[in-house]
């Protein structure tokens, strides 16, 4: 009874992802469902991006939180192409929350469309929300021990950030093992370890977005 | 339909967790529902609180993670009272689960039990376990803005420990922004800043423990 319950939920929301997937191939929307821990710099990153791509790429942001507009209101001072999403309370954004928020950005001009999820290892990556690729971070302060924990979100990654390498030194978190565990649950998944707020390692990564940029315009 | 469902859920888990409370009270077990993102320090401070109270009291220790055992390894070098819940996927611990695993426990003897629940801000704060009281980490790299972003946990919190404030120059933590949000959130609540690995600031934590185990036992 429950398990059917969950699982209509679960349909019913694969259903309207499905129809937002649809909807941004149809507008040539590159669309990334950002995940990670409260934390772990989702929307500094989110500001990277917007600024480095500024000028070349029409980028939308659709912020996901339980309460504030604190997000949102960081990301405005880059681009007008931002929605808060409150789940008052919810663990995870949802396919329809995700629908509702579309009519309020012009797609035919938006190259890329970013989904900061909720701050949860768990329950997002259970819902498709529509997006080309789950980009996923692991902060360093967060343990090296974490990808064998929640294993769901670093499999379905197609790409993971190990963020705040800058506090390497001041954590016992090991590059290597966790790596190794990552390379474990996901062989073929591309890996850059960067920090962030000092622009140290981004390069990898602006480069391996570009080319889905370019891909999708095509 | 959804809503009711989910209010059952909710139901069914208060009953077996006020029948946990009920045991927990006729054993004069003080039980802690620990909670935190994930690497927020949770494990390491059951370590040291095993270590700090080892002879004193004895303490059993539950441990809630999706999958592996890698807590509950570390754990059972300081006591074979232990236990490890896997939730398979699952993004908090439930009264169930918890009762389940009591019968590994002699309760007669134990005084303090801690449930370390799943790393996650949000869903296990919705979940009643038994316990007299959830203590919540925040750890300094996770921001200070987390607070009013995942109120529930922080309005349900006895004792809000800060976390890693080792790391408070190395992040942009405001250590009087997250004690005024929490303190809007929940006026009454102690607050420790603290860190675990180099036993700062563990005294005022340790004292409001004993003070608690102290009056459990009489």
């Amino acid at each position: 009874m429950e398990i059917n319950v969950a699982q209509n939920i679960l349909n019913e929301n694969e259903h309207l992802a499905l129809e937002n997937q649809k909807l941004f191939q149809a507008k040539k929307v590159f669309v990334i469902n950002l995940l990670g821990s409260p934390g772990s710099g989702k929307t500094t990153l989110v500001e990277k991006i917007l600024t480095y791509f500024a000028g070349r790429y029409r980028i939308g942001v659709i912020e996901g939180d339980l309460f504030t507009t604190k997000d949102a209101d960081r990301i405005e001072k880059l681009t007008k192409d931002v929605v808060q999403i409150n789940t008052s309370g919810g663990c995870h954004l949802d396919a329809n929350m995700v629908r509702k928020t579309l009519q309020s950005f012009d797609l035919e001009k938006i190259d890329l469309l970013i989904i900061e999820n909720v701050g949860n290892l768990v329950c997002p990556a259970e819902f498709y929300l529509g997006e080309d690729v789950k980009v996923v971070l692991l902060s360093t302060p967060e343990g090296d021990d974490k990808p064998l924990k929640y294993p769901l979100i670093f499999k379905e990654a197609a790409t993971v950030i190990i963020s705040k390498i800058d506090l390497l030194t001041a954590t016992n978190f090991s590059l290597e093992n966790a790596v190794n565990d990552i390379k474990t649950l996901n062989p073929q998944v591309p890996i850059f370890p960067l920090c962030v707020t000092k622009d140290e390692g981004m390069e990898k990564l602006y480069t391996w977005l570009e080319e889905r940029l370019q891909t999708k315009k095509c």
